[in-house]
């Protein structure tokens, strides 16, 4: 349970908040790169940490993030004129280049300095592994960008999308983090579905009882999950969490690696990323189509937009003859909408002065703890952890240990991302 | 005219609310028998009295009401699975019996007790004449279920119909308490409508002015509505008004008899229930086709909700040439969405500081009272007036006396239900 | 830039509020005249400044404008019965007049004097020049009827069209007093729109850099904005700003003069009107017909209503093709909804302690000024400016001047309405 304060702090991410001044800090994943094709493309809308921005990929292909409304009189950018090396306010002409500088106020003659006075709020972008990252803090303390290896494969081993989901960020994190959830809300799909059909952890995870082991990690946790095996041994799925709102899911088989993040837009809405990869082979053309078609842990989109077809205006296609089958567990069709329906359920912000926790949740526990931490830390002066690239260089992983060893102690290269060599999955 | 604070006290009936107090010592009905109508059927998500619960029906056919949202994490039970005796949350799990105790969860051992100590809020249903009642209040004080006649009457003889209407439940209620409006409003029906057509009460109710005389009963009051009938006679309509929120509709002819029940969902919706019988004989397949074709006084629903087709999104299927015409008084086609959709068009809570009450709002002035007084005497430990089966074995008549005779002197038996017996009316 | 408290008394309209006690001592145009075509017809609900009301026409063609909700009950007399002198609430037959009087209280006896005390409020309507104009002010201060000269003319001269803009009243009235956006953001129009194509202003007004001269009328403010011409001569287009929300936009060729009303619904959204007229000549079938279709300055309405077919919920039709070949500047078709996309995307009220004001808004600073003075001199009892009829007999103009010649020296003629002379206009 936490108080009616903690939970505040834990989830109110707008400019000036300590949670909002924490995630600053690190780089935020905001955008696929196709969203802004080209030079001179349409300007995208898009609203992070409950600011209203622009973003835009001007004439010379560099990226911007800027205030979404002019400085003149407010209008949106959104209508603005991407061309010439900056976005013009359709209004008057005013004109912005990727710093948020004013290039031209048509009105005013260019001696009168008035243009040069004018600058709007802009972050710095950077693109990489198809993602456009934001850094939207103190820009003496920028880190270098995350280090995750997906991040540096070939295109074709990694497919990435991005969610919309109507709810506070750390409740959706809090499912990532939450492998429990699997054997339960999941369990139709580790029989069913073809990513997981036949693996042996699918076998495995069938038992609703498993044991968590939580070690601190540099950037965040290793959360295990221990579950019985056989012979004496126990079978194991190694969760990360990363600071602040990254999750990797332990993986089945030869199926690719998949994480998330778990981005706020404002304090009820969030986007849920996902990442899926493979360390050492090109995701296969029949993977691809599935997860373009909504399927593993992806969604299938309403086209144009980042909702979900199936949301909370038509019920998620609850389907109860399914879930009386077993085939859906929730009735719920889709593992990430099943974990969005849930999550979403709770209301817009999670009211945790009412929750129950049990000692599977120790990961979230401890994932909020270091959140506070940090956002405590912070505002006396102490950088976060978990802006290191090296912080990111881990892997999920699932793998079958005997009893009484502990997979701290054996297992850190099964966890550590390796270029080339294969993920420990079974 | 009332005081803002009456206003208050008379429209608020959530936790914490005197009015919601009160409420919460009658029996409710929430739903009808068929939205559960099976053992393991779907649970469903229904607000009463601003709580969010879930009911449902187990294997055993015992009735739950509990708690929307999972004592874990706060998901919502909507999600459930009801089987095996109890809903089971579909995250992680945890699972629930009728009495919102905790069954199971799975995650932690039996012998840590952890499960015993988690108990959602639960509220006693019981079944009876087709209708889910719920009992919120203080268990100790829990009165016999109500008494109506229809209760007890085959179910060839009656048809229930819910309804939900977009305003708070006193503005509803007081539309079924004033049968003054129906020489106005429902005037074309008078003429019209097959229920009333050539009866002797559908001409004598086109006096527009009639007078009332109303008279405390012991759970609420009888509303006399007097007008000019022939040869020194009066026309008279007793309407009755039951605590908290019951009344009673005169009849015409060998029509049946028709009730309602307003029933608070929160303070900007309630439920409008529609109680069709006759005493003496089934109810005809036309009746009951016209009925569920949304004629009498139900109404044409969205299929799948509760919703009337014709709702404020669409202005009521407004029809100006009817109004010119007089079929339809308002323009409004249908009696219930002629009701409704004035009492909509007040504001979600009509602001009564407002108001101009007349002679013929004695009756509305009078159920104020008592609902206030009893909300007081609550407070001070006094048990309300109503409760009693007894109460609810009354009955609206139509009929004609000589000039000077009080109808409360003369024709309590036509206002007694008395099982077997037509009841009275012209 | 306006202080935050600035900004509230410009923006805020109720009753209670400073700027709405102004603007209710001028008639507001809130209809056209086929809105109520004949004696009683239905009655209309109408927000004006914030307040609720119904308009009606009654049997002798009489006006009326009336609180939109009975005395009794609350009930919205939208539902009413518009017939036999006076409009009567559905519910109880309650009837009302047009100056709000109580005719009839049927469940009353007439020598109660009940229905004599019952008034609502009513404010006093004209008709004139396919207008309905209402007076919500002081009755004793009741000034006389504008004085346009459109208002004056015959019907075949004039074309009026009325449209819901989703803002603020001031940040529209801003960009009708703005002209200098005329170059960007109408900039495609200018070339291909028929009514600009091949004029003489058309071509100079592609001068990017217009330079302003503004200058006090009785009523508001004459606003030149000068073009580099030919031959040491400047090009002026003067735009008439007049108490208190009017504008008028500068002619080109032959085509017709044009002029705007800004009134407030409430504070979050205005009716943006329409008034095309030549002063000498009816307009052609050809002129009638593209305004009819939504052309010119006029928009494409969904029919039934006043809101725009292209709006918020469609993004106004975002055409980027288009704004790329500079067809639309901004991406968005139509002039009316180039302005009012831009006007929303502000927000519903814009933030002006954000904004950044050049010399090309000054005339928008001063009147802002002038509404402020004005309004907090009707606090002291000094009633405003640009009510008299006089006030209004302006015109806007277009005119190619001498450098050096200041236009109110020589043009006010031009600026004048001249009932039988064509507009000065090139």
């Amino acid at each position: 349970m936490a108080s009616q304060e903690q939970n505040e702090l834990l989830t109110r991410t707008g400019p000036e908040t300590p949670m909002g001044a924490l995630m600053r800090r690190y780089w935020i994943p905001i955008m696929l790169s196709e969203e802004l094709p080209e030079p001179d493309c349409p300007p995208v809308r898009i609203k992070i940490l409950s600011e209203r921005l622009i973003a835009f990929r001007d004439t010379n292909g560099e990226l911007g993030l800027i205030d979404e409304f002019c400085a003149h009189r407010g209008v949106s950018l959104w209508f603005g004129r991407n061309e010439e090396g900056g976005i013009r306010c359709p209004y008057h002409g005013w004109k912005y280049n990727t710093k948020g500088e004013c290039l031209e106020v048509p009105s005013e003659p260019a001696e009168s300095g008035f243009c040069q006075r004018i600058k709007l709020t802009a972050y710095t972008l950077k693109e990489k592994g198809g993602i456009i990252w934001a850094y939207m803090g103190n820009a003496d303390d920028e880190p270098e960008l995350p280090g995750f290896e997906w991040m540096d494969l070939p295109a074709s081993h990694v497919y990435i999308s991005k969610r919309w989901q109507e709810s506070n960020y750390l409740q959706a994190m809090e499912g990532g983090i939450d492998s429990a959830h699997v054997s339960f809300l999941h369990s139709g799909e580790l029989v069913t579905d073809k990513l997981h059909q036949g693996t042996k952890g699918a076998q495995y995870q069938r038992d609703r009882m498993p044991k968590f082991e939580v070690v601190d990690s540099s950037g965040g946790l290793f959360i295990g999950a221990r579950r019985n095996g056989e012979n004496d041994s126990y079978y194991w799925r190694i969760t990360q969490w990363i600071m602040p709102w990254y999750t990797m899911v332990p993986p089945y088989g030869d199926n690719a690696l998949n994480g998330h993040a778990w981005v706020p837009i404002d304090d009820e809405n969030n986007f849920a990323w996902t990442f899926t990869y493979h360390p050492t082979r090109p995701l296969t053309d029949e993977e691809v189509e599935t997860m373009k078609a909504g399927g593993g842990i992806h969604t299938n989109l309403i086209p144009g937009t980042f909702q979900p077809v199936l949301n909370m205006r038509n019920d998620y296609g609850m389907d109860r003859q399914a879930q009386k089958e077993g085939r859906y567990y929730s009735g719920i069709p889709g593992i990430a909408m099943q974990d969005a329906s849930l999550q979403e359920s709770m209301g817009p912000i999670q009211d945790r002065t009412k929750e129950n926790l049990t000692s599977t949740d120790n990961a979230i526990i401890m994932a909020r703890q270091r959140l506070r931490k940090a956002a405590k830390a912070l505002e006396k002066g102490a950088l976060p952890p978990g802006r290191e690239p090296n912080c990111h260089k881990v892997r999920s992983a699932s793998f079958v240990l005997p009893v009484g060893e502990a997979f701290q102690d054996t297992m850190m290269d099964a966890l550590t991302a390796r270029p080339g060599i294969h993920h420990t999955s079974i």
